[in-house]
């Protein structure tokens, strides 16, 4: 009964000062790439935090002060800190973290399984742990990236079934999707606003005043969890449906013999146009599997979001757009991808990041092999780790004594190229540009046959 | 000869000083929407302007001063002082006109035929014509939307036929793509950067110090036409495909019970969002052709762009939505359209516009006209005037004793609709709003039987 009463004391008027007095427990579910931040970020703002994970490496990764995605500029530093404080604490007991807290967050990945449907299995999971040690009162967010209706249809019943309790009256239940950018966390989580939509105003309230304490956010209330999903989903749909719209007009534009970039670039001079730029392809937990969520609930619903589905499928088809690029390039020079040696630039699913999730690299790559061609592989972020089973070497390792270099990944680093001196450690000078980070004159002065995606000439 | 030397010494350098001395004579070729702000802004920046049109009555007009473009803010004005000054002067007989002129400038309609091909005919004709009349040394310069390509492989080879000269030796040949907002035409052609490709380097030089020095304007040199004529259809189809990718959604989310508008508002709080407005179509003259500008050089190149496509699809069909809402609405108070009397509010095909090219208004009123609806209509535009073969109304006479309102355009005139006056006046009461003008909560207050288009409730 004693949590019950404290919990109906934690209105939201009440949170940023019990926040201040380390009077909040929060249990984090999920100590991914998004519930590590959420987690330090809640514990720096002063509440007791409970890092919960099924992985007992994470866990006591994360307890021993560490963090691996030091591709995130400031995280590791404020984990350190949190941790030596005992204000974050990591436990593989989610049941117990869940028990403790006034308020649990999912936080757990939510990926597309090879037929395309949401694989919902660890946010299922998770709730049905979380309802099992639910206290009444309390309240469960939902961070994690989700269909619309998924919140209200399948997390809510869960817990109901685990806990005996009822959504919106014994406990509550909020979406507040993350809207952050891998690589951009923590600066994205303390300024880009929170939406935040529950099933009762209390609920609301209390992770609208949490989020707004917390990370310093603008919040945004809208009327329901599935409202505030659909937000998450709609924003990513837009960039991967207008990166599929620059690969669609790209590719015509090549046979057209125009250069899609000069294009996109005058365009950008219109008030009301937004620039995406045509690539080797659209990687990373969230673009690839987002719009399936959607498509999910259309299909669910009966209207499929077609046009949502193309685009889907011409950013995936990017890949093998960039593997012909390659035999052309190659066949310029007279040779075939059998047995040319293929330096792939980045294997990073994006710019200046270490994370290989559905990576379009690894399409490039796999592909090229098949056809024969002798590869090598080059990152900055992954140098001497094993990639694709491949061993990851150092820029001259990887191209010296090659015939072509293909660029898949954004990196900064492959944006100042020294060609020169590329060419002349090269067997051929063959350059396929899937990101458009070499000047094609630079590139074609320096002796490469080149090509690049959506560069017609 | 005379002409030819006066000719070569038109170089960009001595452009501002020829203009203002009014030594520059420049023929606009069609008084529309596009040519004849075009020639007045000239005109005024110091040309020589002949303003010609194949129609008698445009010419004319266009000679007392007149202008008929009364939405086009600041136009009037412009055209009836560069008339009376006559540095604007309109003619019917081009032939004289180019011959007379340094630079001859097509701004004639590029529209899609029933089978959505683009149709060029007014485009070959001006070229023709100007063959047969160009001096030596002159400069075509392309305002209208054309596919890219069409200025290289269509209109220069007619101009070449015709006139014996030779495209970028005998004559120059630019593109230079009006990319204004019908009903904000003069203030965007003085802010909108303009976007130049030519032929050959003095013709790029001089169109762009034409537009820099009349316009006020930036000015973006491309490598050619094409680039220029590409950079034109691509702004358009980002909005159509962003427009249709909001449609699409919305469908859905009507069907999920989600309101597409607060998703929308949602999503616009993240830094790299672009908002789109779901609605009851995409009329006028650009953007429901542009699409097959695009899709008809792909099918030449064997590589059509399906999505765009899709994109121009979806949103032809949303005039049909908004029957099926009218339908919907109806059946909540017991009523069928056959029978219903139903008020349209809109015709335009935009906002504070007056313009009925490929209004989706059109579509919704002559479908719920065959349905057995007895239609009344209005638009603030178009009070007293005849339009769909019908009287347009005052709003009061429109509204009294229907069942049904229908908002088909986003007139400012309706964004503060009396909705307790209205439903006073009318035998039942339904809403239709296919432009989300109305607050959902303030209709149904009033007793409306309300539908919107995204609107899920």
């Amino acid at each position: 009964m004693r949590a019950s009463i404290k919990q109906h004391s934690l209105s939201p008027s009440r949170v940023p000062s019990l926040l201040k007095q380390g009077k909040i427990t929060i249990a984090v579910v999920g100590l991914g790439r998004i519930g590590l931040p959420t987690a330090a970020i809640l514990a720096r703002a002063g509440a007791r935090v409970f890092g919960a994970d099924i992985s007992a490496a994470v866990v006591s990764s994360v307890n021993r002060g560490k963090c691996k995605f030091v591709d995130e500029p400031g995280l590791p530093k404020m984990v350190r800190e949190q941790v030596k404080a005992k204000r974050l604490q990591a436990t593989t007991d989610i049941g117990k973290a869940v028990s403790r807290s006034d308020i649990s967050i999912i936080s757990v990945p939510t990926p597309v399984d090879d037929r395309k449907s949401p694989d919902y299995s660890a946010v299922k999971s998770a709730s049905s742990t979380i309802g099992r040690s639910l206290r009444r009162g309390s309240i469960v967010v939902v961070e994690s990236t989700v269909g619309p209706g998924t919140a209200e249809n399948l997390i809510q019943p869960l817990i109901e079934a685990e806990s005996g309790l009822k959504g919106g009256r014994d406990f509550g239940l909020a979406s507040a999707p993350e809207r952050s950018d891998p690589g951009n966390i923590l600066a994205n989580m303390g300024t880009i606003p929170r939406v935040v939509g529950a099933t009762d105003s209390r609920s609301l309230g209390v992770v609208s005043a949490l989020y707004q304490t917390a990370l310093g956010v603008k919040v945004i209330q809208v009327r329901n969890p599935k409202t505030a999903n659909a937000i998450k989903l709609t924003e990513n749909l837009f960039r991967d449906v207008n990166i599929a719209f620059a690969n669609e007009f790209s590719l015509l534009f090549e046979k057209l013999g125009i250069d899609a970039i000069e294009v996109i670039n005058g365009c950008a001079s219109k008030y009301n146009f937004l620039p995406h730029y045509p690539g080797a392809g659209v990687g990373g937990p969230c673009l690839p599997s987002n719009s399936y969520y959607l498509i999910s609930e259309g299909v669910r619903a009966g209207n499929i979001p077609y046009m949502i589905r193309m685009a889907r499928e011409i950013n995936d088809r990017m890949p093998d757009h960039v593997v012909q690029l390659v035999s052309e390039a190659l066949n310029e020079v007279g040779k075939t991808v059998r047995g040319s040696k293929i330096a792939l630039l980045g294997v990073a699913y994006k710019p200046n990041i270490k994370d290989v999730q559905l990576t379009p690299a690894e399409g490039i790559w796999r592909r090229l092999a098949e056809m024969g061609g002798e590869m090598s592989i080059h990152d900055p972020m992954y140098e001497g780790d094993v990639v694709f089973g491949t061993k990851v070497k150092s820029m001259d390792e990887a191209v010296r004594g090659t015939d072509c270099i293909v660029i898949a990944t954004g990196h900064r680093e492959y944006k100042s190229l020294n060609l020169q001196g590329l060419a002349k450690m090269m067997r051929s000078r063959v350059l396929v540009d899937g990101r458009n980070l070499v000047d094609p004159e630079a590139a074609i002065r320096a002796g490469f046959a080149y090509r690049g995606v959506g560069r017609g000439r």
